[in-house]
């Protein structure tokens, strides 16, 4: 008998029909012996339509009341699933975070989970119910209720299965797992059986849309396993078995060390929401990094990828990026400082995207960056900046070589689907 | 400065734009000096929709789970009015009925409540703020949502002014009072500016929709003034003096015995909800009344009028109403029990009205029942049935002469608006 969180997202319990699904899920999960613990989010489209309504009444609303009024669609979807599992024989009650209780500090709109008080879930279970629980929220101290923020649900997900020590916290969504890199750039993206929750971390922070970061820091903190799976795979027959466990969905676990067995690289990442500013011909002296990216920090807006040249003739180029709804705010703060910063000449290129290299074996293997990069050149595809972390290493390049960069790395790199593996359906 | 609870109805919340003109109105109050909890309904059609989607999923949802759901309907609607209460720059707070505390019994779907913690309430009322309570809803000891059942939200204002004291509960909806008589029926109809809680209950109970028969009598219970006024009405400045006691809506209140000014008959009351059922020809021996309305309660078919004829021949015809839905289950069950009663002929009529006259002036004055029956002869309005109690008799007419009836006691009895009087706009 296993202990499994499964979390459902807002297109698995899109429609009645859907949710009326997932409860023909839990059941066989149910039938065969597990204890159950259901997370939902809000049914697609319902927390939108609560926003607008609230949009309507302020373009700011209220933070304590916008979490009173916009945890009501996880309610409705949470209460719902709990009567379809019950029409299916079982016997199910759903609870509210305030119900279950999922303490939070007071930050409205994006609260942190405290404490989360197990009692009352071990109690339904060992009572053979399964438990349904709204995703995304919770209760601060004094009884008002909070919201984690978007895409909390997996969150709130994690956050469950670490406190009951749960087998496995399953998050059922629309894809069936994480892929190499996105299917739909290459045809031979591999979907992953494994990955690290580093490589997951860096996956997800590069554009990878699957699971919501703070989730998996969270299940990495506290070792909980992770599985992403699809809600619309419906042969899943509920067994937690050997064949389960290597081969439905991904997991994402701690890193084992048996490197024998590791790829290289994991997967490859993109993100195409990259803007490139070049400050040329500023003063060589200590300060001015600071003196050119202070405005921008103050601004809100973050600064990814930093290059800074050597130095000619007391004098060097500043280039970063920024997300590309950012680009042309970040360009008219520096056309207000140019004059200060004493900076020769200010130009963007929002035409440019980041690909990375992800994967844990990177630490052992030397020549990861060098291959890259002569692959790179093999396809007359320019490198405009580069940064590097320990299980990862990005270029910045023209947009218009995305597909080509990612189809020759991910052939150089043995990610490629080979023939005898079966194409995964449902993508 | 006064406290008041104020209760908005769907109706009075149904837009985004009524919901602001509420807020506006509460601003009035406020600004006055008054402390003010308001109650709400959900926004009209919310509730439905709701219902629609648990009926989707089971013809008779798990109760504690609808509970937890439909009870969100006013959870958006509270919080919407908060924000909008405070993009008017007052500062207030939304409550649901478990964050209040209302505790209410664990009768799901139709709870009732126990206790109201007031202590919250009265720290916010302290505070300055607006309270903005969810109406319809509680919480059980054990912490599971509850719901008063439909029109509860009148319920939970009226047991909020209980609690606190308050001095008035006013309860806005999309009429501006109580009326001698339905104003759809006779344009003299006059709104009443006073009515007892006796006569409230009679009129309610006799079809009369303005308020739910609960709230009244928890009302009358605990003594708590209520006031039934238009919320589409803004000219209302959110004053409490004498004009506004005396004049503005219609104020529920305790019989004062000054029967000098009260008039014998305060309104009349109508329902074309009714249906005659006859049984012909039953012996006339004890037990013979419950072994007819034995299995017809047993079936959850209420049963209002009852007429015994005086028995020939050692045979008695018996008479009862039902309401209309109920008619033909009713006439099933007799048709099944026909044999067992030794009834010669079964019956019955849904094409008959109820018209009750309603007022506490009545236990004082004789002689109201035959000026009755004699304005309805006049008119050659035949009685079916007639039933008294100490403040109301109603009598059973054919639905076609149901106007002619309101109309002729209306004028008879003195109750028509008087050409001075000016007609209630609204209406």
């Amino acid at each position: 008998m296993a202990l499994i969180v499964q979390k459902y997202g807002g297109t698995s319990m899109g429609t009645i029909d859907r949710i009326k699904n997932v409860a023909k899920r839990v059941k066989r999960w149910h039938d065969n012996g597990h204890q159950i613990v259901v997370v939902v989010s809000a049914m697609s489209g319902e927390t939108n339509r609560l926003i607008d309504l609230a949009q309507q009444i302020s373009r700011t609303p209220n933070p304590r009341e916008y979490d009173q009024m916009v945890s009501t669609g996880e309610q409705v979807a949470m209460s719902l699933l709990a009567m379809a599992i019950i029409e299916q024989g079982i016997e199910a009650r759903s609870f509210t975070g305030g119900q279950v209780a999922i303490l939070t500090d007071d930050t409205h709109n994006k609260a942190r989970i405290e404490d989360i008080d197990d009692a009352k879930i071990r109690a339904e279970l060992a009572a053979g119910r399964v438990v349904v629980v709204a995703g995304f929220q919770g209760i601060t101290s004094e009884g008002n209720i909070t919201t984690l923020g978007r895409g909390g649900s997996d969150t709130t997900g994690v956050a469950l299965a670490a406190a009951l020590g749960a087998d496995e916290c399953q998050i059922y969504t629309d894809v069936d797992g994480v892929y190499t890199t996105d299917p739909r750039v290459t045809s031979k993206a591999r979907k992953l059986d494994k990955i690290t929750f580093e490589e997951m971390l860096e996956m997800a922070s590069l554009g990878s849309k699957v699971l919501q970061i703070r989730s998996v820091e969270f299940a990495g903190k506290y070792q909980v396993p992770l599985r992403v799976l699809s809600s619309f795979d419906d042969n899943q027959d509920g067994s937690f078995d050997d064949n389960f466990r290597q081969n439905v969905g991904t997991l994402i676990t701690v890193d084992e060390g048996d490197t024998m067995e590791q790829p290289v690289i994991s997967g490859i990442a993109f993100n195409r929401d990259e803007a490139k500013i070049v400050v040329r011909g500023v003063p060589d002296r200590p300060g001015v990094a600071s003196a050119i990216l202070t405005p921008i920090s103050d601004a809100h807006i973050e600064i990814d990828m930093i290059l800074q040249n050597l130095s000619t003739d007391g004098n060097t180029d500043f280039s970063f990026t920024v997300n590309r709804p950012d680009f042309d705010k970040a360009l008219a703060i520096l056309a207000n400082i140019k004059a200060d910063i004493e900076a020769k000449e200010i130009h963007g290129d929002d035409d440019v995207v980041k690909v990375s290299l992800v994967g844990v074996g990177m630490r052992s293997h030397a020549g990861v960056a060098s291959k890259m990069f002569q692959v790179l050149a093999e396809n007359n595809i320019n490198i405009q900046m580069i940064s590097t972390s320990e299980i990862k290493i990005s270029v910045l390049i023209k947009e218009q070589y995305l597909d080509k960069a990612v189809k020759s790395l991910h052939t150089a790199f043995g990610l490629d689907r080979t023939e005898g593996e079966s194409k995964i359906a449902g993508l």
